[in-house]
């Protein structure tokens, strides 16, 4: 069976719909996703943004914000724009990290529901617990591994890695080739190309 | 019959598959398409850069190539880069507008053929010209209304129009009620949304 990585970031508007969409469009095609969540930060940092991009030049967040209430609209999503924007993401992508399999996708679904469907704050620690119980996870043991020294270091390997790999925003498909695949739009392109299809 | 403003720029990479397969997924959805080259100079030196972003940032401009030998190899057209990148596209740009319909558009991609396809300077004369013969229009008379000072107004004229609707970037789709898809990867999307298809 193909494999994917699936790199995504909590503060980033377009991994929502794409995380949201991901698993069925996978299933159709036969492809497993991996999920992996990064920083955008340090990737950001070295492009010289401190940051959104779409706060940074004005012209490409309404351009953004648009095109996120179509795509949304047309997958039957609800969006509310989070305060602040963009969210801080730290918890939240080491909570991630700390679940395993299909727990990490479903916290990670549930997650982006609520700041980008109900424009919660995910730095919020009641908020990742929340989607994390109503992932199946238990908050407290999720939480106190997803803040143990270990876990830290290995998001910070991730998304030293994600860099390594030359991801220039999120979200990204990543095949087993190593050809990089940025945004939502290409989720399909991406995932034809894992089982063999180029055209 | 539905239309649709087909927004590009000689000088934008993605512009080039774009202008190549606009013509058959419109003509498959019957939308009609409205040619309208214009110059991203004005809306880039408002977000402060004064070169392709591409080039200001390498790690946008490392994925682009790579992305863009993905397209053509699967729309089977070739790709050279072109020295430098960007080309100076204002002469272009003036060429296409004073041409009309279909001779417009025929010109548009003969002249992005020997751009991204050849990898020739598009700001020589000679190019432009040889395109012009081979889409069927007479060099001479078309440059010499190219460089009319009517002409070069109406290319002001349209890159300020481009930029009061908000385009982000090259190509974009533009319906007749204004919504604004960005990207040759946002063609089909852009079409459907025109014909009434929103999902």
């Amino acid at each position: 069976m193909a494999e994917i990585d699936f790199w995504y970031e909590f503060a980033s508007t377009y991994s929502y719909p794409a995380a949201m969409r991901i698993a069925r469009v996978a299933a159709e095609r036969e492809v497993k996703v991996r999920w992996r969540p990064f920083l955008l930060g340090p990737i950001f940092a070295d492009l010289g943004w401190r940051d959104s991009p779409f706060n940074i030049f004005p012209l490409k967040g309404r351009y953004m914000w648009r095109d996120m209430e179509r795509i949304c609209s047309a997958l039957g999503l609800p969006l509310q724009r989070p305060q602040p924007f963009p969210q801080n993401s730290l918890l939240a992508a080491r909570t991630a990290l700390a679940l395993e399999g299909e727990a990490r996708a479903e916290f990670s679904r549930r997650l982006y529901h609520a700041e980008f469907g109900q424009g919660r704050t995910i730095s919020d620690r009641a908020v990742v617990g929340e989607a994390l119980a109503s992932a199946g996870a238990d908050p407290e043991a999720t939480l106190a591994r997803a803040e143990s020294q270990e876990n830290k270091d290995r998001l910070k390997a991730e998304s030293l890695l994600a860099k390594s790999l030359g991801l220039p925003g999120a979200p990204c498909l990543v095949t087993s080739e190593g050809e990089v695949f940025w945004g939502n739009d290409r989720i399909e392109t991406a995932l034809d190309w894992a089982t063999g299809r180029r055209v």
